[in-house]
């Protein structure tokens, strides 16, 4: 292989206390690239059916693509490859910042972790040097901490991935934390925790080869340009994530009070001229010029002195619209808080919302609450719930286990406000306001994950407008941004970006074949065909864990209830329909939502298919 | 100048957005050594009377010693001097770490600052080049971000002081942080507020000489040899001062409910067993074996997730006992909340209690307090207390001004509940069950300042054992305590290691002379002088301030009431009886407290006594 890019992998065994360094097979590299890639394959070949997430049968693969610390921008991503204790499918969960560079640099592309230490432990991996060192000490504390002491101990540039209080008491949506960036979905944290492994840390020196050059300083200049040229830069580089709120709450995407109401009363408090004048510095993740990284500080009221990275959009609305909260003092916050403590700040938030919507109704009590007036906008009520769900405090010990299993438990027909799917709560948009973006969350491997297939073409118009009210070609639509996601997450490249068209498959493809020197991969036919093989392996690993047509599921609320107003008024999520159109699209089986063995023939996956002979084996 | 000691000081304008380079003449480097000696030698010159201390006529002075940077043990101190807004007196706040040896290698022993900049700001010193540098985006923000942002924006190997909130909002009692190490005492961080000075950032790589490396080294052994066979080594280097809150304790020295009780029930959740559990961690500041600095973390109740240094005994007693408070996770909460803010947490605490005493007997209603109740022990509420002082809420804001300013605004009496002297409030001893303990915090210069005078001699035998409930002999052994202190403060030692007796006058003499090559520094004698010097020209600043010997006081409640138990059960504080003996002792005029012109002659300061003619010009 050339550019030194060999698929080189540690192989961590927690229950055995060993590390071996492998690489993996040329066929292997070209078939899936890297990053997502190698991560579902891995996940699929070493992990047996049916296992319990939380148990040392599980692996935690983190992935690294072939672009990361070279000069492509937006390529320092992470992903936490798992079976997730939330949702019992395959997960994928993405990080940024300068943990993936650091690793490349100290000579891996990936790491793989099995077993389960006897007490808490943490990695430590210094220019091809591994240790496995004692974190009994770093147990129990947040992730800022965790980071300042591990760097005291290694070394003061080491680069991290930990976990906070949330993942060791394996919260479901516990999350990883680097550097406040986090692989944020699924609970990857708490299946860290599982494992007694508080965190990875991480230092090299080592120089990354690129196989051509110059043709690839010609792609990169290429990609700067499409930066630096985009309407869309400016917006980001300023704002990050912040600058779309009013945006796409216009579209009928900031949702409000757990999707009973399509807008908050008071949103003015989310524009980009007020979320702006919280921004005191701009950052971005190792070789990015995008830099959407903020630092907020809160000047004014009981959150005052805190100085923290903004909350995302996301953020932003599963503490604020969706908690009926407009005081976004508290987002920043919250936000904190769930950073430290190592949550999810998508599920953490919508969990609280979602109780807030039980109490109002009367499902919970204050008694049930421990005391608190869960009422829509009690900030101080929302904060103190995130504690207690980090800590497995009273209701907090209910909600840790995720909206889906908390419904269950509190009963009282909680279930039919438990906006998820296949157990992952939903995100900040409207499924019923872009169909082709509802479509994604009922179909993703991963549940309601918004990112794992942006519907572009509805939200932005790129690469083409479309109507996002109709549910004609969404199936094709909600294909095509999921491969194309699939594709660009094996380089890791940043999803950001190519949500809004700055990352072509074609881009993709010059800097890859460059970088690597791997002539397949110059062609974007290739890698779109990587793209849809992945897509499909996640989508069997799934089957074989019993998740068929029925699971492919959005809320009663999204199919029953019209949006009470705004540009989607009236509207409903046409679920069957739309379901029909995707498996159509991509060549599965209608009755099952299973892909046909031809299909994964034509994807180069013969010896998964043989294993296909009587699908109805792997369903439940 | 032998040894590179030339004095070389920074001396920033803030208002002129200026800084000069200068070094100390060689007679003033003899006459006052360093640290503390630099710092009122200065102070007393160029700071005009009666200024308001948070004027931009006040100045701030941040002194090293001689021996900072070097391997002599234990004496990484800085020593923050300045007019302070608490007491109006002159005030020296020490903190550790690694600050002081840092601004040695960069090329500076001290720096003065004075004026007030426009708008925030901070200065960044490194190698022999100083700038000011805009603050705004840092202003606002806790302490420990303020560290994260500034080592971004400059070197991550900068060491930093910088202030909170608490000192951006002039709270009078806000501190100074580096590295989570404090001067803590005195305001000395809302001076630094009121210039709009942020932070000083330094980052050096010079070596320090030593004039005499043989004779140096030499001494530097023994000074290792007398530590490592200290009795004391094994408790401080495993617990730090938690080690002695038991033992304090059982002398009566932890007293509780703001001294109107000896002791608290529930005080073996102090033990060094139990503090001991908390311990992930131990550290020491620059250049000392002792290593007394632990860092704690939390696992069980509201406070989890916590890592953070731990609470000094001050700390544990001021959010422990005074508050009448057993949970010690609150009291490590409450230490994180304040060293974040910038608060002073023997103030802080101190302030708290007091203002539960008034809630208790009535004095102040819900309605004052913001309708936290109040009540002995209640640790909800003296965590949420610590917040809003920091922001100057509601009681947080009288509470900011500190308990004598504080009581003074209540009235109802309340006055007579402020435990302090000269406005510093009372730390962690009971005066009453240590005369020349209690007399030192009455006549320092600085008010109820435990370590500026610590009676060794009553509290742990060293050089030789006295009855502390005595007051024979009193006034020499508190002005003895008092001018070993100054003696030490030169070098900057650390206080901690000479209260136990491992850091003598002879062995510092040792240490000095050999690294600066200063003969007159070989004579203990000759350090007892320049001590003396130093005590006598602070106290003529507080004379020329209008402090007498009236101002030389205690409050009511421990001149007049009992003990109520414990080994010192039914002791008061003598007051009029120690004063006269320590003005004898002192050779100052007993009437008035003044230094005679006599003393102040003898002392060098002829300069001085000569502007005493008519001694009373300088009280009210």
């Amino acid at each position: 292989m050339l550019g030194g890019y060999t698929g080189k992998l540690l192989q961590v065994d927690l229950t055995k206390n060993k590390i071996v360094e492998k690489s993996l097979s040329p066929e292997m590299i070209k078939a899936f690239i890297g990053g997502r890639g190698f991560g579902i394959k891995i996940l699929f070949d070493e992990v047996k059916p049916r296992i319990d997430p939380l148990s040392p049968e599980n692996k935690i693969i983190i992935t690294t693509g072939p672009l990361a610390g070279t000069n492509a921008q937006s390529f320092a991503r992470w992903i936490v490859t798992t079976k997730s204790p939330l949702t019992g499918t395959y997960f994928r969960s993405v990080g940024g910042g300068w943990f993936a560079p650091e690793l490349k640099f100290a000579g891996y592309d990936l790491i793989v972790v099995e077993g389960k230490a006897e007490k808490p432990m943490y990695c430590w991996i210094s220019d091809g040097k591994c240790e496995i060192k004692d974190a009994s000490h770093l147990w129990g504390i947040t992730t800022e901490e965790t980071h300042r002491l591990i760097r005291e101990e290694t070394d003061p540039k080491a680069r991290i991935v930990c976990i906070g209080p949330a993942g060791e008491n394996l919260v479901r949506f516990a999350c990883v934390v680097s550097d406040r960036r986090t692989a944020g979905r699924g609970g990857v944290g708490a299946v860290m925790g599982s494992k007694n492994l508080k965190a990875i840390a991480v230092r090299g020196t080592q120089k990354i080869g690129i196989a051509d050059p110059d043709a690839f300083k010609n792609a990169v200049k290429k990609q700067i340009e499409i930066y630096k040229g985009s309407p869309f830069f400016d917006a980001f580089h300023g704002l990050g994530t912040n600058s779309v709120v009013t945006a796409f709450h216009e579209l009928g995407h900031f949702p409000a009070r757990n999707f009973k109401e399509w807008a908050l009363e008071g949103v003015e408090r989310f524009s980009p001229e007020e979320l702006g004048k919280f921004v005191i510095k701009h950052y971005g993740c190792y070789g990015c010029i995008m830099a959407c990284g903020k630092i907020h500080k809160v000047l004014k009221g009981p959150y005052s002195g805190i100085g923290w990275d903004h909350p995302e959009y996301e953020t932003q609305w599963s503490f604020g619209a969706h908690c009926g909260n407009t005081n976004t003092e508290s987002i920043i916050a919250a936000n904190k808080l769930c950073d430290e403590y190592g949550l999810d700040t998508i599920s953490t938030g919508y969990v609280i919302g979602f109780a807030m919507e039980l109490y109002e109704r009367g499902v919970i009590s204050k008694y049930e609450t421990g005391g608190l007036d869960l009422k829509w906008g009690n900030h101080e009520a929302m904060i103190e719930m995130v504690r207690r769900i980090a800590l497995r405090d009273g209701l907090g010990n209910v909600l840790a286990e995720g909206a889906k299993r908390a419904s269950e438990k509190i009963g009282r027909g909680a279930e039919k406000y438990a906006m998820h799917s296949k157990g992952l709560e939903m995100p900040a948009y409207e499924p019923r306001a872009a169909k082709a973006h509802g479509l994604s969350w009922a179909t993703s491997p991963c549940g309601a994950n918004h990112c794992i297939g942006w519907s572009k073409h509805e939200i932005v118009g790129i690469p083409r407008k479309v109507d996002p009210l109709t549910v004609e070609n969404k199936g094709e639509i909600c294909r095509y941004n999921q491969d194309e996601t699939a594709v660009l997450e094996t380089g890791i490249a940043c999803i950001f970006p190519a949500c809004f068209g700055l990352m072509t498959i074609e881009l993709y493809a010059e800097l890859l074949s460059s970088a690597t020197g791997i002539k397949e991969f110059s062609d974007p036919k290739y890698l779109w065909l990587v793209g849809e093989r992945i897509f499909n392996l996640e989508r069997i690993f799934n089957v074989r864990e019993g998740f068929v047509r029925k699971d492919d599921w959005l809320p009663e609320r999204i199919q029953k209830e019209p949006v009470p107003g705004g540009p989607a008024k009236g509207q409903i999520f046409e679920l069957k329909e739309l379901l029909d159109q995707y498996y159509e699209a991509r060549g599965w089986d209608k009755e099952t939502g299973i892909p046909s063995r031809t299909k994964l023939d034509s994807l180069g996956l013969k010896s998964v298919s043989e294993r296909l002979e009587e699908p109805r084996k792997f369903s439940k």
